[in-house]
């Protein structure tokens, strides 16, 4: 059985107590949270998040790229959003790892193709966070910029904030 | 106090019992999940995933475009994952919206700039999720792929399987 199937049994499980069926496509807390794909902590339950409250957006280092520009836009222009919480985090697998080197692998996995997009590595936890709330202050498409940045510590299950 | 302020204070109290500092960056079960940023689940609840699992990637619509394939790229690359697992859902803000209509909302309030990204409207659910998996399947940058698509159906909690 692939690990695919297996998250399909546990999801026949779930769906078996199903009662969510009557929420609003609005977040009831008005609030987006931009955070890291990482395996080792959920965003909901580091917020205390329930189900119907958040847009909740992830990707490969918390990194606000166009797709999570698009993302806030939408959040905030169709579905009511207001606020922004942008997480990276402690020990992050883009953190220190250099971009042309990791460029030039995945080239060579492609068969010499060169990626369309920046990795988005970075040397300074901290600063990566100030750099992705400016991309978010500085763009046109989202008109509210109530936006804290955040570096969640995976040894403690902190969040700390970072001062612009 | 803002939203922000509450979540935080969620924080404090999750971490004052938190157990999971000794998890690995390295997804334990190899799988990559794609889902909608939507407020009303939690991909996590949805399929059984618990810290130290699963990447778990989410935007608006679940659609795969360059920053989705870049955090699969690092995913499996990087981190070792293997499988990948793609969710869009039912009732989407995304469907049966207008791609130039949205576009225009935003141009407007944003002065007259224009999106440099496709909104990335959709249809057709069944088809959208068939798009971003042969998105994944094209790509030169994702070694591994084992993907299948799904409709999560927000009105009864269950995964169904969109045919290739």
């Amino acid at each position: 059985m692939s690990v695919t199937d297996e998250l399909l049994e546990n999801n026949r499980r779930w769906a078996a107590t199903f009662d969510k069926g009557g929420l609003s496509n609005r977040p009831r807390k008005k609030v987006a949270i931009v955070s890291c794909m990482d395996a080792r902590f959920l965003p909901s339950r580091v917020l205390g998040i329930e189900e119907g409250d958040a847009h909740i957006i992830r990707n490969a280092g918390g990194v606000v790229t166009d797709d999570e520009i698009r993302s806030l836009a939408i959040s905030q222009h169709l579905l009511g959003t207001e606020e922004i919480v942008l997480i990276h985090h402690t020990n992050c697998g883009l953190e220190g790892i250099g971009e042309d080197e990791i460029r030039a692998q995945l080239r060579e996995a492609a068969g010499g193709v060169d990626p369309p997009w920046r990795i988005e590595a970075f040397a300074d936890v901290d600063e990566s966070v100030r750099e992705s709330v400016r991309r978010i202050t500085d763009s046109p498409f989202i008109p509210h910029k109530n936006v804290r940045g955040f570096v969640y510590e995976v040894e403690n299950g902190l969040l700390r904030e970072v001062e612009a």
